[in-house]
This record gives structure tokens, sequence and C-alpha cells, in this order.
């Protein structure tokens, strides 16, 4: 996408701390960071989210995630770290490139905070479930 | 590993809400939901954290996070998701066996919280990134 600005990144025209690159994945230091370290893992192929990437792409993004989540362990003295990725401006995604933020946890400092936990009424769940597990089946 | 909630659940000794299962990787409701259709994604083999899981096995989940959030998308009325693994105690982990929160976004309701960005002084992204980038290729 010619005004993505990761897809600039990929191709060369906007530099990036690089951290890790290979045919389908590029790793690289947010510019922003909640926290020393804070890395962005995405794929080279331009897929706004999770939801519509080819499923062999997500699996090279997973195989970069965890080989750049164990150099982030060795590298830095990190007590723990979050990985997160937004999907949609509604659920806080910035820029509209899939990417996985790799956010490191520092002494008490608390990157990412979930929303507070709920509980299904009574025969939601299985309703839910087979909604959701019927659209994957399609 | 035997005392490991989730293994009890990938064995059958535990029921859980199905969405989802192969040879590598179970997805199933989270009890607790931080919104309707909260799902998690995991793998079958116990692994305690993103870096101590092998690529081949973090392949097969990235497949599996993809193919279950397009079902969420196509089978619920939401407005994005977040996707969110927190990896240590100090992380936020309260189940010690990777798993993926997939967060469903509805209206307004924002699940996820990143805390906010900060900047690098002058030269330490550089060293930042030349110890990461290091690490990885060790």
């Amino acid at each position: 996408m010619t005004d993505c600005i990761f897809c600039k990144i990929i191709a060369g025209n906007i530099p990036c701390a690089k951290i890790y690159e290979d045919d389908a994945t590029l790793a690289f230091l947010d510019i922003g960071p909640c926290s020393d370290g804070h890395t962005l893992v995405i794929p080279k192929k331009h897929y706004e989210t999770l939801d519509q990437c080819d499923p062999e792409t997500m699996a090279a993004v997973g195989e970069t995630l965890t080989n750049v989540a164990l150099a982030l362990v060795n590298a830095l003295d990190i007590h723990g770290y979050n990985v997160v990725c937004n999907n949609g401006s509604q659920a806080g995604q910035e820029v509209p490139h899939l990417h996985f933020h790799i956010i490191p946890c520092k002494g008490n400092q608390k990157c990412v905070k979930l929303a507070s936990q709920g509980q299904y009424a009574p025969g939601q769940m299985e309703n839910i479930r087979k909604t959701i597990a019927d659209a994957l089946a399609r």
C-alpha cells in the first residue's frame, strides 16, 4: 500500500531501528515506546487486521514473535512482557497495517491493562460458543 | 504438566466451551470474559511463555489466531478486537501456560489499555536496538 507508513518502512523508504527481518516479517523498535525495548513485529504483506491475514503469513509472524520475545528476555533486564495486537480503530489500532507490540515490563511498571472480567448469564456462553464455532466451520 | 489447568482442559479432564481444536492448538471461551466472545488460543504443548515456545508451535498458534479472529468477526457484531498475551506474573499472566486472549470490542467499550508512549534519549534507541538484535543473532 503506497500510503501505508509500515509498507514504506518495509520498502526502505522510511528508516527504522531494525531488530530482525526475513522474507515474510520485520521487527523494529516502536519510536513511541511504552517501555524501553518496545518492539513491533509485522508481516511484510499488507493486511490491515489479523482476521484479514492469510494463515501462512500469520504462521511466519508467530515464529518471529517467539524468536524476538526470546531475544528481548535475553538482552534486557525485564520482568515479563505483554504482546498486544489491536485490530480496528475502536480497539486502539493507530496504523492500519497488522502489527504486534511486544512491550517489556520493568520493575512494578504495568504497561497493559485489561478490562475487568465479567461472567455469562446461564446459557449465554453456549450460545456464543456455538455461534463462533459455526462461523469457523463455514 | 499435571498441575496445569489448561493442560487438564486439553486432556479433557476439565470441560471448556470449545471453539476450535487441531493437533497443535485449542481455542475456547474465557470463563471470566472481558467482553462477550472473549476467546483464548493456546498451544497443546505446555510452554509457560512465548519466549519458551518453539517456533513451529507458535506458527500453528499464529494460524489458529487468524482463523479464530475471522470467525469472531463473522459471528459477532463487534467493532474491532484486541489480541493480548501476558508473559510472566508481573505482566498479568494468571495461568502459567502460554495463551493468547482475543477480546472483542463492542460499541465504545475499550477492553485493553496501553501505557502512555514515551521517547528515547539521543543514542538510547540505537543502543537498545543493537542489544536486542545481537541477542537474536546469537
